[in-house]
């Protein structure tokens, strides 16, 4: 006889962890029905986004505690709300585990992501929960900003500038050496909110987060403006990282952003360093050049 | 050396085929940026979930085509929008597949998920694409209700009626027999969307989708509203299903709802047949009876 008592003592134990967390007006229901309740504000956008993490793809159980994967699957979300300029308001968290991992384990799981949510004052209002042979979860995010005024991928123009956010190649060195700042950084990644709220109020022409390594979004950056690109040498890497891994490398969760030559971009933005790496250029549609030579995208492809 | 044209040829095919289908106009930003944008319209609330389908849990490779298991993926999620009594406005699909399966594996998956999308004027907003070792998709519903008229399962009260659509443990025992009209019915379940929308028109008390199995759904209903339910014997049971089928066998996707002795319930909703199954009473919070005894829930319970 299957008996429903575990799962709905589960199901209770994350209720009361979402309800102990930040709760917003608007969502009017929230866990314990079929769907969230969310009543929205007129004179804004809602965006939306939902990005897996998958074992053995985007941790392991060896390298990752409970609470870094929770951790983990909502600030990749959330960096693409970053990416769009949006202020957080709720997730939805679809959860998969393996049956011997079940009350313990999501419990951490979910205080990890919570912590996360906190900061940001955004609330977990449902999701799924299933047994699943491997860990697996997707994080939809929802965040709002003013009507119209969403970063879009599209916007750049040649002429404008292309700038990135704190410094590249970080999160690469530190899968590679797996100790030490670089390590920690890739363990729990900071989403750039704060510096994305910041820019969509700067008026910039065009954004992403660089979530695939640069050359590869950067790519994809130029697709959407139908534009090409052209950097200069002087990215700024990270400590201990090569230029190859700057380039290249993913999971660093930084904003790439482009704005016109009339637009004032500070040095730094909600405590980040702002650095121009280049320039947009009329030339082929999606060719990204490098020190005059075309740049073949290596970022992080998930079907190579 | 890791190229990302495969990656982004898929995605341009998926955005191909979500841009043939229905687009709704709030959809100001689709599939091609970081997040999908939506604008809401004043006086409607918003409703959201999100549901798993699993390779091995909720489909297999051997008895599901790539098209099944898009339409199942929906299908599962548009029935707690169902439930809510919610019309549904679009959807973002996180879907996750071995690396052989790639190109045509993966535009069958959401051909099959935008048969139904279609059927419902949704959009195809957005989503995540990875490779994993299995076949794994989270599907995230959007719908709307007017506002403050969501159909919770928080609303039932002593003496109200307790109601089904439809007919129960035919999925129980389609998936018993493997053939015929019950097997196609588990391979392609039909969301309740029309139902669920005229109950809230009619104002029902209480409602939720029968996902688990009447015995365990109804526990829950019962324990959200704080009360407790009689059962009668006279349960709608599917062609070839048993009383225990029908009683808690999982994925049938009817209708659970409640009704005040003032509503005048109809024998017939959208076209589907509806039963009055037993009475909403003041006893144990969560307990369900039947045939005068303690019913224990032996419905689906993903933690067992």
């Amino acid at each position: 006889m299957r008996e429903p008592v575990r799962e709905l003592k589960i199901v209770q134990r994350i209720r009361d962890l979402a309800e102990s967390g930040h709760r917003d007006r608007r969502i009017t229901r929230g866990i314990g029905d079929d769907s969230a309740v969310f009543r929205p504000h007129a004179n804004e956008d809602l965006v939306f986004t939902s990005d897996f993490v998958l074992e053995g793809r985007h941790f392991t159980l060896q390298t990752h505690t409970p609470g870094d994967i929770g951790y983990l699957a909502l600030a990749r979300s959330l960096s693409d709300l970053a990416a769009m300029g949006a202020e957080p308001v709720f997730c939805i968290v679809s959860l998969a585990v393996p049956g011997g991992h079940a009350s313990g384990w999501v419990g951490q799981f979910y205080r990890g992501l919570l912590r996360l949510a906190d900061k940001y004052k955004m609330t977990l209002a449902g999701g799924d929960l299933a047994r699943f042979d491997r860990v697996v979860s997707d994080v939809m995010c929802c965040g709002r900003v003013p009507r119209g005024e969403a970063i879009l991928r599209s916007g750049a123009k040649p002429g404008d500038g292309i700038y990135v956010t704190g410094e590249l190649g970080g999160s690469a060195h530190g899968f590679a050496i797996r100790r030490g700042k670089a390590w920690g950084r890739l363990l729990r990644p900071q989403p750039r909110i704060e510096a994305g709220v910041a820019l969509r109020r700067l008026g910039v022409s065009a954004g992403m987060d660089i979530s695939d390594g640069l050359s590869l979004d950067l790519h994809r950056l130029c697709i959407e403006s139908r534009v090409s690109a052209e950097l200069e040498f002087n990215l700024p890497i990270a400590a201990g990282a090569s230029v190859e891994e700057a380039l290249h490398g993913g999971e660093d969760y930084e904003l790439l952003f482009t704005a016109s030559p009339g637009t004032r971009v500070p040095g730094r933005i909600a405590g980040l360093s702002v650095s121009q790496i280049g320039v947009i250029t009329r030339g082929r549609i999606g060719q990204v050049r490098f020190g005059g030579r075309v740049l073949k995208s290596k970022g992080f492809d998930h079907f190579s």
